[in-house]
C-alpha cells in the first residue's frame, strides 16, 4: 500500500536527467563518503533526500515520502519553512558568526538565552550554548564535576546514568550511553560513570519500587559523596521511546536533593514540543539542575543546542572559571534561526498540537498489541515507539519494516527491536493516517 | 595609537539609541549568558559586535576592530560575504537538513566529499562529517581506536599526544589536550593517553633529536602493540602558534610507520589556507592516515567539519560497522556553504595570499625580539604568535596587551604567554600595518 506519490511535475528535469544525476550522485557518495552508523568500505546505495515541505520530503528521483521520524527527530516546525532561510540569510549578512568565547557576544544569542529562560522552568537561571546534544551532555557532565570540585568536593565525580540511555557520542557522553553495541570497540571509555536499570515498566507493570530501591542502594554502595549528578532522558529516545512510569522522576528527584546529587535532564528529544511541552520536565513534574537541549531548538536548520543551567550549580560553580567551549558555541546565525523556530512553535500552537495527534498516533498504533510478535506499542506526545518481539530476529525484523515502509513511501526508524516514530508537529491528519495505515500493514507481516 | 574610525553613518540609529540599545543588552547578557572560558558568576561587560566586513568587525556602538585573530581562526574568506549568505538560504529553501546516518544523503554533502578528495593528499580516500573540530577528534579517536580493534588488535589503544597540543573539549578531545589549565577540575577523564613534549624550538634551537629519541623511548617503553595512533596539530595553535622543526614531522612519521602507529593530523586550524596550502601537511612533507578539519572548511558561517580517512585506516577497519555519529554531520547547509568558500579561497587566490602577508607580518614583529621582555616572534603563515616573558606575570602581561589593542581598535588574543594573530586572509597590507603598530606599541609597554 504505497502512498500517493506527490512529485512535482512544473519546473522538474526530464525522467531521464532525473534519473542519470540520480545515479552519478550516488555513485559518488559511495565512492566518497563515510556516513555515520554504516559499514566502513561497504556504503549502501543512499537514499539521496533533495527537498522537503511540512512532514513531507522528496528524494532525486522525485519519489515523496511521509516523514515519520523528523530525520532524527529535530525538526518540530517540518521542513522548508521560508521564514527560517530568511532568518539565516539577514544574519550571515550582518555578522556571520564571532566566537563567543571570554567577553565576546552577539545579539541574537542574548536575545535567545532571554527567551529561553522566560519558556523554562524558573530555577533555571543561565544558558550556556553548544552546537548539538553530544556538546550538551558533554558541557553538563563537565559542569557538574566542576561544581563540585570547586566547592571543595573533587572527590564528587561519579555520574549516575542509565541502560538505555542515549546521550551522544563523544568521549564523556559516549561513556554515558548506556548501550552495549554503541560503545563496543572504542575504549577505553571515560571513567566514572554508573549505570542503573532501564527504567521501563513494559504494559504498565509496576516496577518503580525497583528502580527506587536499586537507586538507593547505589548510592549506598558508592557513597553519596563520591557522586556529582544523575543523567536521565525524561522519555528514553534511542533506547526505544520509553515513557517512564509516572511516579518515577519525582521520586529519583526526592533521593537525589537528599543526597546532594544533581540532576542533568537530556531534553535534546524531549524539549520544543516533542511531548507538549517547552521541556519535558514539566509533564514529569521534576525540577532538574541542568537541562540539556539541541534538535528542536532550531529544528535543525542550522545547528544549535542550548544547556540551561539552574540556581543550584550556579551556587557551587559560583566563582569558578569555566575553561570550557566549543568554537561555535553561542553562533549568532543558529540563534537567530532558533528565535523564528521558537515563534513559529508558538504561533501555530504546535504544542498542543503534538499531545493531541499523538494521542492520535497512538490510539491509531495500540491494536497491534494484540499481535503475538508486538512486545509494546507505547509513547507519549509525538514520540511512539511500536517493539517487536521475533526472538533473536527481532532486530533484523525491525530493520525489515523500516525497508518496506520506506519503499511505500513512509520513513520511520527501527532502533534495535523497536520501531521508533517522531513526525514533525505539523503534519496533518491525512499524513497520519496514510503513516498509520502502512507501518501496521508492514508490522503486521513482520 | 587607535586605528581609523570605520563607523557606518548613512542608515544607523542615532548616537543615543545606540547607547541605549548596546547597554540594555550588556545588562542582559550579564544576566542571562554564561560565556565559554568565563568566570560562573561573574560574568565581564561583553564587547556585542553586529556586523563584519572583510577583516573589519563593528559592535553594538558603532566602534570598528580590526579583526586580527578571525574570531577563533574560523574565517579566512573575511566577514559578510553576500554570496554565503545566498547559499545558505538557497539550501536551506530547498532541503535544510536530514540526517546522512546509514544510507540517508543530500548532495551539497557528496559535491563537498568529492570536493575534499580532490584537494587532499592522494592518500586520502573519504570522509565523514561532523559539525567542528572537537567532535572530529572525537571522531579521529574512536575510528582510530575501532580500526585496530576490528583488526583483531583490541589492545591497541594508546594515544600518543603532545604537551600543548589543544583537540577540543569533549571527553575524548580534551583527554588528548596537553594544557593543564584546561583539564583541571574535570576528571577523571578518558584514559590510555600518553603525552610527549612541545615540539617547540625557541629561537631555532637544535631539539628534533631530543623529541625523536623522547618518542622511541616511550614507544619502546608503551610497546607499539598497545598504541592506536599519534595525534597533534601541524603548528601548536592555542600552545601559541608554534610551528615545528623543519625535519620533525618526516622524522615522526618514519617511526610511526615503522611501529604501525596511525598518525591522526588535527588541521582545524592549518588546513584551508591558513598556512598557505590546502591542508598543512603538504607544507611539512607528511602523509597523516586521518585529517581533521573544521573551522576554515565553512569560514565559521555555519558550524561544519570534515575527518578525511587515508588508505591505512580503510584497510585496517574496512567491514567494521562505524556506529558513531553527531546529529548535523552533513548538513547540506553547512556543506553549501563550505562548497561555495572553497571556491573563493581558490577564485581570490588566498592560499599565495595567506603566505606572502604572513611573511610581511612576521618580517614587521620580528625586530619586538630584541626586547628583554619578548622571549619569541614565530609562525607560518597567518598563524602568528609573540610569546611574552615576564615571569610569574606574563599571562597578565599578555591579557593586558590584548585588552589595550582592543580599546585601540585591534583584536588579538592573548592565549596563555603567547599573543597570537590569525588574521582573515584577506586583509589588506592597510590594515595589517594599522594592527603591527598597534600590537608593537602594546608589546612594547606590557
Amino acid at each position: 500500500m504505497a502512498i500517493e506519490q506527490q512529485t512535482t511535475t512544473s519546473t522538474g528535469p526530464s525522467g531521464r536527467e532525473h534519473d542519470d544525476r540520480a545515479r552519478r550522485l550516488a555513485e559518488l557518495d559511495v565512492r566518497t563518503v563515510i556516513h555515520p552508523h554504516s559499514v566502513i568500505g561497504a556504503p549502501e546505495e543512499p537514499l539521496i533526500l533533495e527537498r522537503g515541505d511540512g512532514a513531507m520530503v522528496w528524494d532525486v528521483t522525485g519519489k515523496a515520502y511521509i516523514d515519520g521520524t523528523c530525520g532524527l527527530w529535530q525538526c518540530p516546525v517540518g521542513h522548508g519553512r521560508p521564514e527560517l532561510a530568511e532568518a539565516a540569510a539577514e544574519q550571515i549578512a550582518k555578522l556571520e558568526f564571532y566566537s563567543s568565547f571570554g567577553d565576546y557576544s552577539n545579539e541574537p544569542s542574548i536575545r535567545l538565552a532571554e527567551r529561553l529562560l522566560e519558556l523554562a522552568p524558573p530555577t533555571m537561571r543561565r544558558v550556556f550554548f553548544t552546537n548539538g546534544g553530544s556538546e550538551g551532555n558533554e558541557t553538563a557532565i563537565k559542569l557538574a564535576r566542576l561544581a563540585h570540585h570547586h566547592a571543595g568536593r573533587p572527590e564528587r565525580s561519579v555520574i549516575l546514568a542509565r541502560t538505555g540511555g542515549y546521550h551522544g557520542m563523544g568521549g564523556g557522553s559516549l561513556a554515558a550511553t548506556g548501550i552495549d553495541r554503541l560503545r563496543a570497540g572504542y575504549g577505553p571509555l571515560m571513567p566514572g560513570i554508573e549505570f542503573l536499570a532501564k527504567p521501563h515498566a513494559v504494559r504498565g507493570a509496576d516496577v518503580t519500587d525497583a528502580l527506587i530501591a536499586e537507586i538507593e542502594e547505589r548510592i549506598e554502595r558508592i557513597g553519596a559523596d563520591r557522586i556529582a549528578a544523575f543523567v536521565g532522558e525524561p522519555v528514553l529516545g534511542v533506547g526505544g521511546m520509553v515513557p517512564p512510569p509516572p511516579d518515577y522522576w519525582p521520586r529519583v528527584q526526592e533521593i537525589l536533593r537528599r543526597h546532594g546529587i544533581l540532576l542533568i535532564l537530556d531534553e535534546v528529544v524531549t524539549a520544543f514540543g516533542r511531548i507538549g511541552h517547552w521541556f519535558g520536565c514539566e509533564r514529569y513534574d521534576v525540577e532538574p539542575d541542568i537541562i540539556v537541549t539541541a534538535k528542536g531548538l532550531s529544528s535543525g536548520y542550522i545547528p544549535m543546542g542550548a544547556v540551561l543551567v539552574g540556581e543550584r550549580v550556579l551556587d557551587l560553580a559560583g566563582g569558578a572559571a569555566f575553561l570550557h567551549g566549543f568554537t561555535y558555541n553561542g553562533h549568532p546565525v543558529g540563534a537567530a534561526v532558533a528565535l523564528a523556530n521558537i515563534d513559529i512553535l508558538e504561533r501555530e500552537g504546535l504544542l498542543a498540537r503534538a499531545d493531541r495527534l499523538g494521542r492520535r498516533l497512538l490510539d491509531a498504533l495500540k491494536p497491534l498489541e494484540r499481535l503475538d510478535h508486538v512486545l509494546e506499542v507505547r509513547g507519549v506526545g509525538m514520540m511512539l515507539g511500536v517493539e517487536l518481539d521475533r526472538g533473536p530476529d527481532t532486530a533484523a525484523a525491525a530493520a525489515g519494516v523500516q525497508a518496506r515502509a520506506r519503499a511505500d513511501g513512509v520513513i520511520v526508524r527501527a532502533s534495535g527491536n523497536t520501531i521508533v516514530l517522531s513526525p514533525p508537529l505539523v503534519i496533518d491528519e491525512q499524513q497520519l493516517d496514510a503513516l498509520t495505515r502502512v507501518l501496521t500493514e508492514h508490522v503486521a507481516t513482520a
